[in-house]
């Protein structure tokens, strides 16, 4: 069984989706996408209102209720069953989201267990036949396959194989 | 650099030597090393409070503040500068653990950085040169060398390289 090794924020999840809907609640003002391209979507957040934006990151209970990517739960309960599939999270950098996390995905994923999460601060460890993420930073060291998932701080990279939906990887894993 | 895979619990963790001890205070008895050779140090506990042991093992804090493996500290802080260095540890199944042991890590041993710590339910994900593991199950599936780090619980496995302590453990590896 081939292993697949899936990110968990801006892949599965949306935390820049659930910041953005608050922040414009919030203050009433749009992010600006273009300065995302960096490589971090806190950037498209103007530049004084930054800090709070980390702080609520990192605060308890931020990435507890999600909002899940659209098609991602029926794809990846098709892929489960003719896959390995581990969900592989950069989240020791936000302690505070570690159970959560764990939370998260058994609630809106439970067809997973708690033996298919990694939580690591690095993914250059990682081993598998397929890797899916929005990070050239997690994708380098893979030595498997790399396809990097579609999201607005990464439209300039163009070294990876580009995934724009749950429905483009259901076409290639399905 | 070569990357070594570094178990925590066991191995520069002592859940079961804390447990131990408590169980002594509390109860004034002793646990039975010979009944934990099928893989698990809570079956060297009397049948009758091992539900207790791991409701323990499962409440908040337990994994907080527990007692050192000897010389851990002082020859990983020698091996850190000479090889790439990953803590990894089983915990994704005691949810409660997986910040405890983020902060007892840092706290324990400064010179590590929360990027070099992985939290997983499953190790077949792994890959490194070197792997020091107590338990057969996570050494099986990796790719480099392994190592049994000597507990009571394993003394039955005759497969692997046994490293009775973190000197045995300097002495090959510095």
């Amino acid at each position: 069984m081939e292993r697949v090794i899936i990110d968990m924020d801006e892949v599965i999840a949306d935390p820049m989706g659930e910041m953005i809907n608050w922040y414009r609640g919030e203050f009433g003002r749009e992010v600006d996408y273009s300065k995302m391209t960096s490589g971090s979507w806190v950037k498209g957040f103007p530049e004084e209102h930054q800090t709070l934006i980390l702080e609520r990151l990192m605060s308890p209970g931020f990435f507890r209720h999600l909002p899940v990517m659209q098609d991602s739960v029926d794809v990846l309960k098709e892929m489960n069953k003719s896959y390995e599939i581990f969900i592989v999270s950069a989240a020791v950098e936000f302690p505070n989201s570690l159970k959560d996390k764990l939370d998260w995905l058994l609630e809106y994923f439970p067809f997973f267990t708690w033996r298919q999460l990694v939580l690591c601060g690095d993914k250059r460890m990682i081993n598998g036949d397929h890797m899916i993420d929005d990070h050239p930073r997690n994708l380098v060291h893979f030595p498997g396959k790399k396809y990097l998932y579609h999201t607005p701080h990464n439209i300039s990279v163009t070294e990876y194989q580009r995934l724009h939906d749950w429905k483009e990887a259901a076409e290639i894993f399905l």
